[in-house]
């Protein structure tokens, strides 16, 4: 019962990808593979010893017939384009994010899932796989704390490099926030606005970092977001939900405490690609599990790809306005309704 | 050198001055009392079996030869007057917040001190003496963290009686912080914006609780403060400052920690009034040993107590308007710069 | 390259792995089994849909030319038997603990491997392969605590049953921490003495609970040992290696921070079996990955289950005279110091 | 109300009490001195200012009519002479640790203090008044873990001077452990037996460092105490109590917390000086409030002071043994069990 996958762009996120569901879990195999850059394709085939086939396009990949579910991690423009193709093919679909480059985009994507009938795709949204935030949701759904009414986040890298501009805290940075947030509270947005703290000495020129972000919810939740891509002493990333009867805290990364020239310490990761190792694990084991069980994908959905989209760009409003700039509203369809949030099981 | 107190007000806090003056620190005597209420002064006299005059009204009190300073625990409102009075007489004051009554009162009283030539004022902001804040303020000082860029703060208590109303989350709740936060990174305030998360089952009818302020420093620090006092799980103060290289955190209050039932756990204080016993008492001490051996106070002036009315008039107008408010921008006279902010050592 | 397995025995143990094999890891398949009980062998293989043969005995599951390595799950008593079998045969073998009943049926097996000429055996002392022993030895690989002088080490379970004996402290319990002891600092041990605190009233009549055994090393390091198994309040697991420079803690198991009726409150297990689930997987996965990178397992050795049993019978001579009883020292064969103590990367 | 002190000895610990009376506490003066050390008396004097006689030896001290309570802090084989003097006067007297120079000297003392009729000598043990000592023992005495059954702690200093022994980390180390212990858990003890493990590097040649007590009391609780004088990274106490129900740890100092340099960092103190300074104003507040109040000391006894001799004669013994040595088993008398442990309330 293996999953058989084809992989459109083999860049840096594809070939981690690859190297997983070769040699990491179980039930997926890849078996066709396509880039724009006909050399990256070679060396991914040698470096994993993959017995798949080489396409000259994403059509090809998603046309051939040995291929159940695509993998699309090809540069973001391009996502649209294949998600689209994979949907009227009737095959699965792991995107990375975005999930395409518009709201248009993600719209139409929604559609098209719809008009086809069954759910097919998933969008790579790995936080919601991360344990300390599964068991941060576990908490808030026991009501242990009771409503929440406030969050408290930051999202800290040790540094950028000069190609992260801006608006990228917004699309780069702060989109996991905006998708895992509204779904650790099972809420929608409202509005946004973006305060301007004094600038780090060790940003770059044209970037304006730190940014605060204050999201208000539906149900009146207001959460103060942070962004500070270059905090200088590592990659940090911290949740707080603060309810009627308590407070919860994502757990801090588990770490060998040590004493040592007065000082009592554990270590920040710096690296942010070990912050969610586990969690890309769980993603796309979960991918498969449950297209293997059930018949469809069971994590974020084109719908998430959609909320993620529509909000991303109030932030990015907020950001040249100054002011509170309301978030779209958007009824969700029954059709995602109907998909449980997230049955995956922590253990 | 024993520095002789006259008392204004003998109500809990007055109470808790007088017992520590007698019973804990060292240097002090209460000589001279008054109260509105003549019972009160005569059981505080019996149950701290004090060697001590009682006076009709302030004036007297003031004006008794064998005073050499002045607590004026009184209400609010009747504050200005007693301090004005004894700026006047030349002698010192120990002031509980409010200064005044209003930024104008605070206005006069400064002016009435720089007139009369030295500093007499010492404003009952205790926090600055609490040896989780006087270490936090160290940390900045040293430059350990780089410039401070934003600031992160709570300030919850577990439950308000039935007199706390909306504007007292400013006037008696963020007082604290508006004192103490710009003290510790050494800037000053300019402007404020309120947002109000949706308000607990906890709070009464008329109360809106939680609030969220946030204030923007002259430097362009970005400060979040959350005022909750139903929160419900404890008295909990918290304050963290981010910096171009690092960030420091308030201590949490030191406990026992006990593993038990499945959980680790450590003790979070329900009774506010043992959270800062400790700098009450500091500030007393400092209050007597500063006179002693420089001849004049060394807390929190005249002009802080002006600095926190601005600023508290600021926080209650963006409470009504919705609004970021500025807050009026006010010329540090020479008089008070010259004021060492807090030569007192921890220890 | 799939690693062909024949699984011996399908109990608890012998089932979790079947289970991780076929749908967590990659790389393995079950592909034959037995069991004394029929009963378990069929449903084994309808609840995970194996494709796999069923063999009467553990001789004709090693036999078989389809099976690439033995998974040893049976009995302790049977291990030995099932062990000298798979390496005449020339099989690689992954055999939980204990390697055989004795150290003498140990030190045959070593014999027996040695005389064949290749490693083949790893032993299922899985602590090396959690995450947080890991990091502590990398710590004190690193030399960043300096030469280790002393360990404190607490081995807690919440409740035993009633078959849990005085002597399974040992054998079941403090095993864990005899294999990964020596590991974790490079030592071999000397010396062992007991001592019995008062024993806790939630132990049964005939046991003895908590006990305290004092390990000494060649090298001079005191590891203070605490097996305490109806602890009541959680499965805990602590390691503190005290050096000349610095002293180095493993972490605490990463958990939700709650702040909730005046306390602030980590979990702590109380299912030991989630404790190790992951290094569970991973001295599985690494079996696998070594013997397909490698040739031959890369894991705990056959060596290092006769040393655990050597040190497994001085501690049981220990709690009967409550001397300090002598560890027998053993030279280490060249054919075990060749294998890499664990080149398994964390990540 | 004042309590007057003649103070004998005004070496380094002599003139820290004569400070925080002078100018930390309430209800004390220091009324008579005397030194072997003219000088260092004129200077104690000069410093604090002080409106004290020179005596020239401690009787003329004690005899001194104005004097109400004998502070002796002369060297320790000087201490019997003061403090027996001190009872034959019926004066009280704080005594700095030891309270002899051997268990015999105690045993004297308490003789005749019994034989005077009244509590009058305190013995300076100022764990007891440490705020996390305290804490602790109301978390046991509350039963909140139950019946306690093993004591793990440790002492570790920086480093040791070159006039530091190995017998003095039973003499001056070990003994606030030994204090503070028993007292904690209301036990007495029954044998201790000493480990010594591999040196560090840091001590000097002719000391034995680390080293490692277990004691064992009446009640059958196991003690494993550390003592290490050199551990290179600064000042660390720790005492964690393990009961039939739970654990309880002593509280880490409290300190700011950093994040820096991919790092999360608590301070250590390094100087042992500061760790238990607030224990050092309580207990002689203490000593002067229930003077006041009931007439007689509260604090550690004669008694405390000839258990914590005997005791430490048991562990020299210990570590010239190797062996597992009885402590001296003493009744205590009606005397001294009548008083209160410590009705001292922790704020």
């Amino acid at each position: 019962m293996t999953l058989k996958f084809g992989v459109i762009g083999t860049g840096a996120i594809g070939r981690e990808h690859i190297n997983r569901i070769t040699n990491t879990l179980s039930g997926g195999k890849i078996v066709a593979v396509t880039d724009v850059n006909n050399e990256a394709v070679k060396s991914v085939i040698d470096e994993f010893q993959l017995d798949a086939a080489i396409f000259p396009d994403d059509h090809s990949v998603i046309k051939d017939p040995n291929v159940d579910a695509v993998l699309v991690t090809s540069w973001g423009p391009a996502h649209e384009h294949s998600v689209m193709a994979a949907i009227e093919a009737g095959k699965y679909v792991f995107c990375e994010k975005p999930l395409a480059a518009t709201a248009e985009g993600c719209q139409r994507i929604v559609q098209a899932e719809m008009k086809q009938g069954k759910r097919l795709v998933q969008v790579g949204f790995m936080r919601r796989y991360d344990s300390g935030y599964v068991e941060l949701k576990r908490v808030l759904d026991s009501h242990d704390i009771g409503e929440p009414l406030m969050i408290r986040c930051v999202h800290r890298n040790t540094s950028s490099n000069e190609n992260y501009t801006s608006d990228m805290a917004v699309s780069d940075t702060l989109i996991h926030e905006i998708d895992v947030l509204h779904w650790l509270v099972n809420d929608e947005y409202q509005s946004v606005q973006v305060f301007f703290p004094k600038k780090t000495k060790h940003a770059l020129g044209h970037l304006i970092d730190p940014q605060i972000f204050i999201l208000e919810t539906k149900a009146g939740i207001v959460i103060q977001a942070e962004v500070f891509v270059n905090c200088n002493y590592g990659y940090d990333i911290q949740c707080e939900v603060i309810g009627e009867d308590g407070v919860a805290h994502l757990p801090e990364v588990s770490s060998v405490v040590t004493r040592k020239e007065g000082k009592r310490s554990t270590e920040i990761l710096v690296d942010w690609k070990l912050r969610f190792q586990d969690a890309y694990d769980k993603e796309l084991q979960d991918f498969m599990d449950s297209i293997r069980k059930t018949g469809k994908p069971n994590g974020p959905s084109s719908w998430d790809g959609y909320i993620a989209a529509i909000t991303s760009d109030a932030c990015l409003k907020a950001q040249q306005t100054g002011e509170k700039e309301l978030i779209q509203s958007v009824e969700k369809p029954v059709f995602y309704q109907n998909t449980p949030q997230l049955s995956f099981k922590q253990t």
